[in-house]
């Protein structure tokens, strides 16, 4: 394998009892998902954990340095429940520190909000010593880059903002690219097919998805590779398989 | 701590490559900790792993034996991407054997279907060795139960029905119970409170939530407690705080 064909990873660990609950449904782990893979990194491993300091440590120890990269979303809010700054430093070996940046950032926040920069604002400004921050360009408090890590913020709408702000800033390799071929089939079908394809295809995975639709199942067969020229190959051998087996072929998906 | 404090614990196992990719948005995760909430079951983590045999078999090993229960969701379709039964056999070290009970189910269920019950849907009868079956109301293929560890489908609505069979049957503790606290204020005006009222109750957690809704900044806090008592009064002291505080007080939620 030459440098260039390296596969580069990351981990997710997305902190917070509301997730665990059933409360909140979590909407990161997708769109975490689909930002690596335009950077041309592989999303290999996803734990969520309560807001407990041991759980987070041990999740954070267990992935930096199982994957090249590792993300973090929630808890580096300003209440008691916020703790990931802390378990991070934790995991790391290092100090909390008040970043003056970040401090700067809130003081211009907060400057004509009521009551100011109070204590718990000041909280956001807290870091693992030694982290650079994360633009956030949606509400005051920056996200946290140390090492490998990435923290980022729980509200899908601030981590998205932060994820565009780390988009080309990070080493990736070739992307993985995907084809949808959708097909009025029930999976069991065409088991056989879709798994001689995959086989007689290097660096292709397909992937199949049942569905139930309009009173009839279907499936949708996602086709993936890091080469264009393999992914559609795959992708016409796929369809003039299921097209000889005489299925109603519907091309696009869902 | 009495048997009757024990907190009954269960991890889960997202088990699929069209989850890690952002291409299907999670539902499991929200339902199944949902449904534990009441069988007096707290979920305590969730791994999303890819259909990678060692990924699962290396999750699996390490849930399994931490709590009291282990719920996986995904790849137990007929496809060659459905490998969570070899999988969980080769975890707990047993092999994998045609459930007598699942193949007639499956025949019944394909009678009447085209091509009836081929190799490939066989493999849905498939089971590690000494299993049970959790019975799928929805479709042919059953859920599996091994010991602590329950295989259940990936999607959404067949789970849905194999956890609503399985209602009942596991032993759990106190359901954790929960009210909600919604208030106009950002969650750093109030973070002190937050601290004050959780600390001052035994047996009860306090989650803080922002939101930005119509153009203000509000914030949910989540009460729980095992003990309804214990919870009514974390909710009126924090209620009474906030007011005292002057907060415009919406109670409900969102």
């Amino acid at each position: 394998m030459s440098a260039s064909d390296k596969v580069w990873t990351a981990a997710l660990v997305v902190i917070g009892d509301e997730i665990l609950s059933g409360r909140t449904h979590d909407k990161n782990i997708a769109q975490v998902a689909s930002w690596l893979q335009v950077q041309g990194i592989r999303l290999t491993e996803v734990r969520v954990v309560s807001d407990d300091m041991d759980a987070i440590v041990a999740a954070v120890n267990a992935l930096r340095t199982s994957y090249d990269y590792l993300f973090t979303t929630g808890g580096i809010g300003p209440t008691h429940d916020d703790i990931t700054v802390d378990a991070v430093a934790a995991a790391l070996g290092v100090d909390v520190v008040v970043h003056p940046e970040a401090r700067a950032i809130l003081e211009r926040y907060y400057a004509d909000k009521p009551g100011g920069l109070t204590e718990a604002r000041l909280r956001m400004a807290r870091v693992p010593d030694g982290a650079d921050l994360i633009p956030n360009r949606m509400s005051g408090a920056p996200g946290i880059k140390i090492g490998n890590v990435h923290l980022m913020a729980g509200v899908p709408y601030i981590t998205a903002g932060m994820l565009d702000a780390l988009t080309g800033t990070l080493e990736g390799g070739a992307p993985l690219l995907s084809e949808t071929v959708g097909c009025w089939t029930a999976e069991s079908e065409v088991a056989d097919v879709l798994r001689q394809v995959e086989k007689a295809h290097e660096d292709c995975q397909i992937g199949s998805y049942p569905f139930f639709r309009e009173g009839k199942v279907g499936a949708n067969f996602v086709i993936r590779s890091t080469s264009r020229e393999v992914l559609e190959s795959a992708v016409d051998t796929l369809c003039e398989a299921l097209g000889e087996e005489g299925f109603d072929f519907t091309p696009g998906g869902i």
